[in-house]
C-alpha cells in the first residue's frame, strides 16, 4: 500500500474534520490579519501593493505518489509558487492551498502535507492562511502566495537592456539530475540529487537583493534556465548569450551526469524544477557572491545563445506539446 | 462529441499559445498595477490590507461537461470565489485562474470559459491578473480573489450578538431547484431555475453594504443557509432561530417544487450554490430592501433552529462525506 493510502482515510473525518486537522498546527505570521476559517483571509500590505501568484501540480504529471513523501510534495509545492514572488523582488506573505484529493488518502498523508508546506513558508517567511478542499479522484495541489515589495519597485522580466550582464542566483541542474538518476533506477546513491528534485531550495532571499541591486529583469528558473532567459529576451526586446565556460557542474552533477550516460551542461541549462533565479543588471552593478554572472544582453532580434550559437540540445518544457526538441526559441 | 470536445485541442496550440490566446481579450482594471505574463501580478491595496480566498470547482464533482456551457462554468468560477470576498465586505479587484485541463480539449471551449470568467469579473468590479495552466486528466478549476476593504472594517463570521436580527440579501433555493429539475430530466420547462444553477450571481454589493450598515456577522452561502448559520452560531458562541415565514417561494420554485415532488422551503433552508450572503445586524439598523429579515439572534449554546425546533431535513453537504441526512448541526 502506498503511504499516502495507510491509516484512516479523509472520508472518516469529512471536510470539516480534515480542514480543523489541517489548520491545528499552523504557525501565524505578523502581517496576518485574518487567517483561516473564515470566507477569505486578510493580510497586511503596507505598501499599498499586493504581488500574487498560482501555481498547480498535479500528481502523475509533477509529481506521483509513489516517489515523493507528502512532506517533500508541501515543500515543493510551496516552493514552486513562493519562488515566483521572490522573482518580482518581493518578500511571500501569505499562502493559500486549494487541494483536490480522492477520498481514499490518508489522513496522515495530507497532514504530513501540510507540515512541508508550513515548513517551507517558515522558511520564506511566509504563512498558511487559507485555502479550499474538494474532493477529486486524483491528487491537485494550487498553492496561491502573496507578497510584498516593501516599498521596492517591482523588477519584471522586460527590463533587459544591451550591455547589462546576466546572473543566476541557485542551483541549476541538480533537480534535472535527480529526475534522471530516479528514473534511471540508480537512485539509492545520489540521495543529495534525489532530495534536490524533491525538495527544492529557491534562493528566495537573492529576489529582494536584485531588486535592491538595480537589476533591470527577474526571473525565476521554472522551464529552464534558456527557455526563462528566452522570456526575457523577447519580453525587453534583446538578445542574451551565455557562456559555456559560466556553467562548471560540481563533482556530483558531473558524477551524475556520468552514471547515467547524461550532459551536465544541459541539465544546467535546461532543467527547470531548481527555481534559481536569473537577472539581468547593469555591468558596472558590483554583484555580491549571490550572484553568478554567466552572460550577456546585446541588441537585435529577440533570441538566446550559448557561446554565440543556438543551443542544440532540448530546451524546455510545455505541458501540453511535451518537450521541445527543435531547439527553436519559444 | 461534447462541445468540450469540439474543433481543434489544446495540444494543437501547446502551453504557451494556449495562454497567449487565453489572456489576448482580457479587461484590464484600473487598481491592477501588473496584468497576466510576468512571474506574478501586482494590484494596489489602497488601505494597505488585501482579502483573498481561493475556491476550486472540479469536473464531474461539481460539473459536468455535458451539462454546462464554458460560458457558464466560467461565470460560476468566478462568482464562487467572488462570493467569498464581499462576503468579509470588501470588493474584488483581481482574479487568477489555475487550471487543469485535459490535452483534448478544445482550445474554443477554454476561450469561451475565460469569457465567462471576464465577464463575470466586470459585473463584480474586478478582473483577470494571472493564473496557471497545467494538464491533467479532468478539468480542475480553481480561482483565487483578492479584494479591497476600501478603509472599512472586515465583517468576519464570529461577531453575532443576543438580540440581533438575521437577514439574508440574494436568491436562496433557485440553484437547488435547477438542479432538481435537471436531475429529474424536466429541464426544458425551467429556463430561468437551470440559468440560476449553471451561472449563480451573488449579491456583489450587499457585502460592502451590509459592511456599511453595521453589520455584526456576515458570510457567504455556500453549503445551505441552515448550515451556513451554523457557522455563524458557532463562531459567535449564539443561537440562531429562523422563521419559516420568512422563506416565500416565489411562483417558479413553487411550481418546480410541485414538478419533482421536493420541498420549496428544504431548497431554501438548505441549497448552498445561489451564493446569498447572510448578515446579522443589531435590530436597531434601519436595513434597505437587499436585505430580508429572516431570523434572530439568541444566547446559549450554538444552534440554528427553524420556527424554534431542529430541522428535520437534509442540512447541508460535506465533500467527502456527502449529504447530512442527520439533521445535526455540524
Amino acid at each position: 500500500l502506498l503511504p499516502a493510502l495507510r491509516g484512516p482515510d479523509i472520508g472518516t473525518v469529512g471536510e470539516f474534520g480534515l480542514i480543523a486537522a489541517m489548520t491545528a498546527g499552523l504557525r501565524r505570521g505578523t502581517g496576518v490579519l485574518l487567517g483561516p476559517g473564515d470566507d477569505a483571509a486578510i493580510v497586511a500590505a503596507g505598501d499599498g501593493r499586493v504581488v500574487v501568484s498560482v501555481d498547480t501540480l498535479v500528481q502523475d504529471g509533477h509529481f506521483r505518489l509513489d516517489r515523493t513523501t507528502a512532506g517533500d510534495l508541501g515543500h515543493k509545492a510551496a516552493a514552486v509558487s513562493m519562488a515566483d514572488i521572490a522573482a518580482m523582488g518581493a518578500v511571500p506573505t501569505g499562502v493559500l492551498l486549494a487541494l483536490c484529493l480522492p477520498a481514499d488518502i490518508a489522513v496522515d498523508w495530507v497532514l504530513e502535507l501540510m507540515g512541508g508546506i508550513d515548513a517551507e513558508c517558515t522558511t520564506a517567511g511566509a504563512c498558511v492562511i487559507g485555502g479550499d478542499v474538494v474532493r477529486g479522484d486524483r491528487v491537485v495541489l494550487t498553492v496561491t502566495v502573496l507578497g510584498d515589495l516593501q516599498g521596492r519597485e517591482p523588477v519584471t522580466r522586460s527590463g533587459a537592456r544591451p550591455g547589462d550582464v546576466v546572473a543566476v542566483a541557485g542551483a541549476l541542474g541538480r533537480s534535472a539530475a535527480g529526475l534522471a538518476v530516479q528514473e534511471r533506477g540508480v537512485r539509492g546513491d545520489w540521495p543529495d540529487l534525489l532530495a534536490a528534485h524533491h525538495r527544492p531550495r529557491p534562493p528566495y532571499a537573492a529576489g529582494p537583493e536584485a531588486a535592491g541591486l538595480g537589476a533591470t529583469s527577474l526571473i525565476d528558473v521554472s522551464d529552464g534556465l534558456l527557455a526563462d532567459l528566452g522570456h526575457v529576451a523577447t519580453a525587453g526586446g534583446v538578445t542574451i548569450d551565455v557562456r559555456s565556460a559560466a556553467f562548471v557542474p560540481d563533482a556530483r552533477l558531473a558524477q551524475a551526469a556520468r552514471a547515467v550516460d547524461a550532459d551536465a551542461l544541459g541539465w544546467m541549462l535546461t532543467g527547470g524544477e531548481d527555481h534559481a533565479l536569473a537577472a539581468t543588471f547593469p555591468a558596472a552593478v558590483r554583484l555580491p557572491a549571490t550572484w553568478r554572472v554567466v552572460g550577456t544582453v546585446g541588441g537585435g532580434q529577440a533570441a538566446v545563445t550559448v557561446d554565440g550559437r543556438a543551443w542544440s540540445g532540448l530546451l524546455g518544457w510545455d505541458h501540453f506539446a511535451g518537450p521541445d526538441l527543435t531547439g527553436r526559441q519559444r
